[in-house]
């Protein structure tokens, strides 16, 4: 038995998130399913990053066990033959038996792409989020500060997760204005479920004044998922890197 | 009678292009079919470039006549409403009684992306070019500069183009890498059909080493579409916008 590393770009719009789930279409089922008439075999995978419905990647990354030989260097195209065009290998190599995309993984970067005009945009409509107000971007930077550090994150918290500790530690956050797109990057130990949606939420209140930095550090403080501000929509999100 | 000018973006990838066409699914009907409905007249439209099927636009221009008044500062709004999610409305305003959003154009700026990487860009699949070959960005663009003027393009005009004339007038080329991918960006006074998608494919040969600067020269004088490089694909072409 081998040991497989794959690196895995797609476009979440079309798909139910990363895991398999009964009755819906979902990546995870994609790529077993590529893998498993790939290597003539059953192949399970462990995911870095469990993405929600509509969440991009640029760099998923997952391992699995397979039993037969194969040329590494071809494999993301042959691979990539058994997958629909929004998912696409971009990565392979055989890795050490005890390494898992999942434990091992030491940080992750993710980013967020919101469009920032009163119109849609139709032809980046599923790749950014819209948000029609006008916001300060230097405003959200400074209040951005106070997320970043190793807190307790249960006020970012989405209602459906189920883990019990909701401490989590960011690295960096970055906001940059590209014209009428606002691109956020976050770079932290891992997250929790929703947590970077609702954090870009809460932000983009901020810039545009309907919510101050010292609300956010009461919504902090308080540890209460209602007085965040709303979740940005999963479209804007993408997994770009797992750190290793 | 008023006349009214509105910038329009697109996605062009669900589309057999600008043009209405029997029996195909085009922007022009949609964008005809959605102002009809809102104003309650049949609207015919004048477009400042037809693009082709798959080409995208981010600044497309056209003008109609209408006998019903209107809250101006509301149509892209109104119009939105009656349109689908990949077409979207996003300037409108009155204008003179002679404005023909086709004869007025005096330039227009197009961008075109490729995706420079051997696997396929799950993403942005429908927004991009992918090439797979390593390709040289400042040879490109020390190529691209005999393009820059007032010169015959019949090398690089499609097949199935319609007018005598293939002089046309080009006033700057620019060619960025941005990681892996690199933006072409063409303004002229205006463009033969399909004239920028050989252009950018015969850049792309040049910039792998298949063709030559020299050969480039040839190409222009031979006046000869056969020895041109092949047509980049219309999904990673964009007309940005229409200069009046």
């Amino acid at each position: 038995m081998r040991n497989i590393k794959l690196i895995i770009s797609y476009n979440g719009a079309n798909y139910c998130g990363w895991q398999i789930q009964p009755g819906e279409i979902t990546i995870q089922e994609k790529v077993e399913d590529a893998l498993s008439k790939t290597f003539h075999e059953e192949i399970k995978t462990v995911a870095a990053g469990r993405t929600d419905a509509g969440v991009h990647a640029l760099g998923q990354v997952v391992n699995f066990y397979a039993e037969s030989d194969i040329d590494i260097g071809n494999l993301p195209k042959v691979i990539n033959f058994n997958l629909p065009e929004d998912i696409s290998i971009i990565g392979a190599e055989y890795v050490e038996d005890d390494f898992s995309a999942r434990y091992c993984a030491k940080s992750k970067t993710y980013k967020y792409i919101v469009y920032n005009h009163r119109y849609r945009n139709a032809v980046y409509g599923s790749h950014t989020y819209q948000y029609p107000f006008p916001v300060e971007v230097d405003i959200m930077k400074e209040a951005s500060k106070l997320l970043i550090g190793e807190k307790d994150f249960k006020s970012f918290m989405g209602r459906k997760a189920v883990v019990k500790d909701s401490i989590r530690t960011i690295y960096e956050i970055d906001i940059i204005r590209n014209g009428d797109f606002i691109e956020f990057t976050f770079y932290g130990k891992s997250f929790l479920k929703n947590m970077i949606r609702i954090m870009v939420g809460t932000l983009l209140e901020i810039g545009r004044g309907k919510l101050t930095t010292d609300d956010l550090k009461n919504v902090l403080e308080e540890k209460d998922r209602s007085i965040a501000g709303p979740t940005a929509g999963a479209n804007g999100l993408y997994l770009v890197e797992v750190h290793y």
